[in-house]
């Protein structure tokens, strides 16, 4: 699984090398109050400690890590973003003990081991972007035997979701199939050539495009029709790559609204900033981007559609198959497989179904 | 200037194994109707010879030559998209005149040399993808002495315009920073940090997202205020991949409009099917994408605005510098340079102004 740098770069971080995306991270409210609470309301963690930033970006986390009293801090960024960081370090007075280092945490030399990692690494639904690797390596050849991992926890949830978006998507798909059709017609009846033996591949595609791809939403959590459930648990300190190439796990979640309709499912995360049990937060700190009204974030969360959509009651189990792992074109990239057999109050079980998605 | 082949599928091959992107050529009439037409309107180019197709995409140029009567027709494709093109052909029956090709153009090996050379190897002005250096790379390799080039010519066109896209950008650009300065404010304020430090890196990075990146646009010719001029002339049969890394081009040009804005240019291209000056065609066709009310093409026109605009009348004479290059991060994109003089019918010479633009 070894990875073409160029390629990397093409792909993945060539946008972090932008000012506009990264003041869209820096304008995330919800967000930046977790790490800057994470760190000011626990400074026993920073005071007088070494720490490192992985992933620096702009240089905010850093920059708060000496703020709230590190004696150094190693600053990595892979992409020019590094400069800007390096001024932003500079105009705040902090270049004596900031240190911003461009390159790969990878490939990265530290003059020292650090008490502390701090890093935001988390894409959407988690591990989207396989950043969490770097901060895995990171941590295995940096952090002192006593360190900390800022955060320390993290968990991807699902929960059965209704949505708009189905009738929508599927109306979108079923208009260019459409297009499709007329589009056959009259490359037969103007060019002399019939395509119509293309129509299957580009209906796959479209289907691949409109249906299979999880989208990115805001959901209210009204939209929510059942109990959300866990399926992964993260200890920061310890988990390994191995842990996380792949996501299995078989949850069931309870239909708490009467009389809605299944629509899919929305997936997304939290983490928690708790120190390390010999050397705890004294605040514990939470981010979550669970569906909210005030309190959305940039991440928002993940829906994968269903569709035809399904008629369910309060009282009706889901008994959820969920398997999530990395594609094989593009190790930043997932796919998930997801197949839910509902048990209805009644006693009465559905036959089960079988979707899979990509997380592009 | 060698190009990393894992990225070069990253950034630019990978759009058209969509099925998706080849159907919006396909959709193309103008585009469509000058290839046809060319082929069978000029078939004794094509009965009983040897064809090659550089980048054959869904196929549809190598199976109308196949249908105008080639031979043998070798259909080069670089992305999956060839699996699909050879389903295409053996649907129309073609299987046995028409060969797909799996490879890039610079790799493969032909059994023979070719009487034809068909592409449609043609970016946004002309030259955007550089594909074109893949068509003379086929031509001194495998096109016999007395071969045919199709298209045989092409010219890239400039002409001074009008837009309200001027003001629409420079407003963009200005709510952009309008933000910037809140965000800065509220960095500050909130979590203690001074990112105005920032604010000249980001306006820059904006100003080159909003105003010196050339749009998309499809003008209406009554926003051409001036006569256009010709900016380059290909010969597809002798021009070399060095006669095209840099575009050099001093032009005039006459306002034509009584009292209007001078917004900025507009560039496009035209391509001629002319056969060869020994083996001509019977009957010329012509592909132009400049600006037209009934016949506008996926091609567009590349927009270039200036800013502020200036006030012209008939009459005035623009003197116009320009330079196009390729971009030095990716050989696929361009930059343009223009400067501009205006002497007025009065005789008066304003200042010259000079820009710099980015073909994305
Ligand atoms: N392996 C790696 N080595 C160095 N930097 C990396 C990296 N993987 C990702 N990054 C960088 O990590 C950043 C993640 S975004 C977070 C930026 C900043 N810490 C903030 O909280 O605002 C990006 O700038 C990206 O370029
Ligand atoms: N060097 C190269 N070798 C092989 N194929 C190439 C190539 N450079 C570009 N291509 C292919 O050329 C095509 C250009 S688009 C034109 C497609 C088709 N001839 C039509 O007219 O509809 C794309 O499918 C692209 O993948």
């Amino acid at each position: 699984t070894s990875v073409d740098k160029g390629v990397d770069f093409a792909q993945y971080f060539c946008t972090y090398a932008f000012l506009y995306h990264q003041k869209e991270m820096l304008s995330d409210r919800v967000r930046m109050d977790a790490y800057f609470n994470s760190i000011f309301q626990n400074k026993h963690h920073f005071q007088g400690k070494t720490v490192l930033d992985v992933g620096t970006g702009s240089g905010i986390l850093a920059i708060w890590s000496a703020q709230a009293g590190a004696r150094k801090v190693y600053a990595v960024e892979a992409t020019k973003m590094s400069e800007h960081a390096r001024v932003l370090v500079k105009a705040n007075n902090l270049e004596d003990v900031v240190q911003v280092i461009e390159g790969s945490m990878e490939e990265v030399t530290l003059p020292e081991k650090v008490d502390v990692i701090i890093s935001e690494w988390m894409g959407y639904f988690l591990l989207r972007e396989s950043m969490f690797d770097s901060v895995i390596c990171a941590r295995d050849r940096w952090l002192k035997p006593t360190g900390v991992m800022y955060p320390s926890h993290a968990r991807m949830w699902v929960a059965p979701i209704r949505s708009g978006l189905v009738d929508q998507k599927v109306s979108d798909y079923r208009e260019t199939m459409e297009d499709w059709y007329n589009f056959t017609n009259e490359t037969k009846t103007n060019y002399g050539v019939d395509m119509s033996v293309l129509t299957k591949p580009f209906s796959e595609e479209q289907r691949k495009y409109y249906l299979q791809t999880a989208l990115w939403n805001n959901l209210h959590p009204h939209q929510v029709i059942g109990t959300a459930a866990v399926v992964k648990e993260i200890d920061c300190l310890t988990v390994t790559v191995n842990d996380i190439l792949e996501v299995r796990s078989n949850l069931s979640s309870s239909i708490i609204l009467e009389d809605t309709r299944l629509c899919g499912f929305g997936g997304w995360f939290d983490v928690h900033f708790r120190g390390r049990t010999e050397d705890p937060a004294q605040q514990e700190i939470e981010l979550t981007t669970a569906p909210s009204i005030d309190n959305g974030t940039h991440w928002g969360q993940q829906v994968f559609l269903m569709h035809p959509s399904i008629r369910v009651c309060g009282g009706d189990d889901l008994n959820v198959s969920f398997l999530m792992k990395r594609s094989k074109e593009n190790h930043r990239l997932l796919e998930v497989e997801l197949s839910c057999e509902i048990k209805q109050h009644t006693g009465k079980l559905l036959p089960p179904f079988n979707k899979t998605f990509y997380i592009e």
